[in-house]
């Protein structure tokens, strides 16, 4: 058995290094709502700026969102996936009428799943924060308070962005 | 050769129509430059904001002009093709501090192609204007204007805009 041993802790050793780099890999927030990758390759819904908070934002859809949000499918199918990238502002150095984005905020991600987030309208909510993309909230019950600033739109199926007008 | 006289004026009509249609549904540039349709399904470079003007933007690219930004590559290369959409902003009606796209303004191209634009810096310029998406200029010559604005970033081969972080 002893001759086994090293060979055994070595393992343990290389399961727990791949564990938790897979984890620090992938932001997970109280949720369980993982940080889903390749967001800055879907469409573009819509812009937005925040002089209150000094962010500049664009938020984004894969495939499901984009087409709901064109055809103005309400409630929104499962699978939709909005997600909103924030940035800091800052004054283009060159042409300082124009603002445009500096360092990165957070990205947050609205996830339709009808049977899965019933408490909250069908969404799942994720925030990730800063270039650690560190997780946001202290418990799944974090989600009340990104749920309560969306209910004003519960009419819109609780999304307050639209498609800006494009003319074809 | 009188009995196919009806037949012939009916094929120049049709000719003329086809014709003028397609004519019209391309908007074109007085520099020969199209209207790029499906510029809307492209990936977002970045958001900007021009407080001075009252319109918030969205600057879009081919799949050339995303990858040569992510990689910084410079200059930009032969078939790069950058889309900036503007809308006037607006308040969110039922969330105020969030400034958001109105109405369309316009869409303006840049259209890198070193040896059919040397004289603006191997890029093509056009803007098409409001929901007729009516060609900017009078004359070939309106592509001074776009190219005396992006002289200060020569350097930058004339482009303003940059790929903003988002952690990995």
């Amino acid at each position: 058995m002893r001759r086994f041993l090293p060979i055994v802790t070595g393992i343990l050793v290389v399961a727990s290094v791949v564990l938790a780099r897979a984890s620090a890999e992938t932001p997970t927030a109280p949720n369980g709502i993982q940080l889903i990758r390749g967001f800055e390759d879907w469409k573009v819904i819509a812009p937005s700026y925040r002089p209150d908070k000094d962010h500049i934002r664009v938020i984004l859809g894969n495939e499901t969102a984009v087409e709901a949000m064109r055809k103005e499918t309400r409630p929104f199918p499962d699978g939709t996936v909005l997600a909103k990238v924030a940035w800091w502002t800052r004054k283009n150095a060159r042409f300082p009428v124009a603002v445009e984005p500096d360092k990165f905020v957070q990205v947050e991600f609205m996830i339709k799943d009808a049977r899965k987030y019933p408490a909250t309208g069908g969404w799942g909510f994720a925030r990730f924060l800063g270039p650690e993309l560190k997780p946001y909230g202290q418990a799944p019950g974090f989600v009340q308070e990104c749920f309560g600033c969306h209910l004003p739109v519960k009419d819109n199926d609780f999304v307050f962005t639209s498609v800006p007008p494009i003319p074809r």
